[in-house]
């Protein structure tokens, strides 16, 4: 099968943003004094295509692999934890679980690709492509035929989902070693400055982890296209969370982007198709080493700099989770605030 | 009249705070991964003294005041703006107004010394010292019998609220000056240091604030000890939060902070009382100048540093009411989050 690319147009809208901008600088406050509140707001509104952006429905999707990578010892954790996470996310008892019962949003977890079999459960959609991926030290983690059909996965899943407001979350154990590949073969930066402790290696760990990394990337010298780069190092997980960023951004649904593993998906959707980073909003900046140049290569800039700075290095999306109700502030600001002439409010002498 | 210092002992609980870190080291996460919400929610468990932390009922109140000194022309706004704020608070179209509905808060506007007659209306009460303070460039901003009202009447309201977390809110024009010129007294700082441009003055306004301040501080040498300082530049607004938060401290109530001048507050409390800051939480670090130096003043360190980094710099309350939801989610991290143990999860290899 080969994966067709949804159609995702550039939104800017001139118009609409100068008429968002007149808004929200004639509410009763002085101008600019909700700084980050007033760029998200401006965000939304703009992607919703409204001066009066409602989030609808959010959906927290929770995508988990496994890593053949994980058999080399680049994670603190064994595989299984993988499974047995899933299961913690249906149970309720997970941090995003529990962040995502504050906030009533729905959270569906997807099996792309994890070494277990689940019993059937609501909320629970099966769409393995495969028990794990191979092992990227000794070949290509997945091959182009179950690449696409992860990024079609992720397309499909999408388009059954309600709302307008889609957030990022992942569980693969291995996957921190996946992104950083990415990150380092698409940005073209040393595999040093995008490796980091993952869930919790220790400096000699570390430095072990770099040194199969480099490895790795030794062994696909001709992986260069995205999707190439995707199939070489990518976990089944972040290849359908890549299909359901591109079919969410063509939807125009407002895409919530937790950490390092989330942010390595959008970054491959955003060389396939670049206007998707105008439907994202970037939840926290991590703990994890390499997130911070993974956000200036997505260039999140001062408009649009990560919500959060929490040192969160645990994925699931709980970074996202714990983010949103910024914007559901942006949005309350925007539709329910008065403005100066409503509330008879002295404005600013000239 | 004599105001009476509440009693605010030290709430260091060694034995309290293992069992919450070890609570917490449980949760099905790595070690230390949720970073700054582990030590937010350790700091909720010491306050409210239980590893089962619960916010109940908060509390937004927003403190409003008239200042003497905003005839030198301090402020971008006139001073009615301040009474037309509370009109706009109580209508509901503010911003903390819409963002305390977002979260289902209770708010209560104080009218602690606006020069305006108020109705009556729920919601609003008023503990009117006079309808503003006197000019501090001329004199105190208010005698030491008004500062003792003032402080007492913070307690009283304190005294009659529900729940266990008092998020501080203010309106005034001019009452960064008199923040600042607090910072600037208590804390021994250069006066160009603590200012800045309040409602959004430019650097000439900015500059010819600097010269009042100066001038102001210089009228007052005598000025040292806490209640003198408050007295001779604070605000009635600004001296009734700090009975409000000696009070909210002596009963162990969660204290969120908002921004510059909510944390002067607390910083004169700081003084008469320092156990007061292991209540506080800093929800934010505005965009005002010096805040962060305010903030540094308070002890707001690698565990206890602001929430959110917005640029914030509207005050009202806004930013301790966007903050919120984050107190939430560390409660229910703490309380709802399975462990390793209870979850069946694998824990990382030693």
């Amino acid at each position: 099968m080969t994966f067709t690319l949804p159609s995702i147009p550039d939104i800017t809208d001139a118009a609409l943003a100068q008429r968002l901008q007149h808004k929200i600088d004639n509410k009763t406050k002085p101008l600019g004094s909700l700084g980050r509140l007033e760029t998200l707001a401006l965000q939304l509104g703009l992607i919703l295509g409204t001066e009066a952006p409602e989030l609808r429905a959010p959906q927290m999707v929770v995508f988990a692999g496994d890593h053949g990578l994980a058999a080399r010892g680049v994670s603190a954790y064994p595989s299984d934890v993988t499974w047995q996470m899933v299961e913690n996310f249906l149970a309720g008892g997970a941090c995003v679980s529990v962040l995502a019962r504050q906030h009533g949003m729905a959270l569906t977890v997807v099996d792309c690709g994890v070494r277990h079999d689940f019993a059937p459960r609501a909320s629970l959609v099966i769409r393995k492509v495969a028990p794990g991926t191979a092992d990227s030290a000794a070949g290509p983690a997945m091959t182009p035929e179950q690449c696409a059909q992860a990024l079609a996965n992720g397309v499909e899943l999408v388009k059954a989902l309600p709302g307008n407001a889609l957030l990022l979350g992942e569980m693969g154990i291995g996957n921190t070693s996946a992104a950083s590949l990415l990150l380092s073969r698409l940005a073209g930066l040393e595999i040093t400055d995008c490796t980091g402790a993952g869930t919790g290696l220790d400096d000699a760990a570390i430095a072990r982890k770099v040194t199969v990394l480099r490895e790795v990337l030794l062994k696909h010298p001709e992986a260069r296209a995205p999707l190439e780069v995707l199939a070489a190092f990518g976990g089944f997980e972040i290849a359908t969370m890549v299909g359901s960023v591109l079919q969410a951004a063509a939807e125009r649904r407002v895409i919530v982007v937790d950490g390092f593993i989330a942010s390595s998906a959008v970054l491959v959707a955003s060389k396939l198709a670049p206007h998707v980073l105008q439907r994202c909003v970037f939840a926290h900046r991590s703990g994890e080493r390499g997130h911070a140049l993974m956000l200036a290569q997505l260039g999140a800039n001062a408009a649009q700099q990560p919500l959060l700075d929490f040192g969160l290095r645990l994925g699931e999306g709980s970074g996202a989770a714990l983010a949103w109700p910024l914007l559901t502030s942006a949005c309350v600001m925007l539709r329910d605030m008065a403005s100066f002439e409503s509330a008879g409010v002295s404005e600013k002498s000239a």
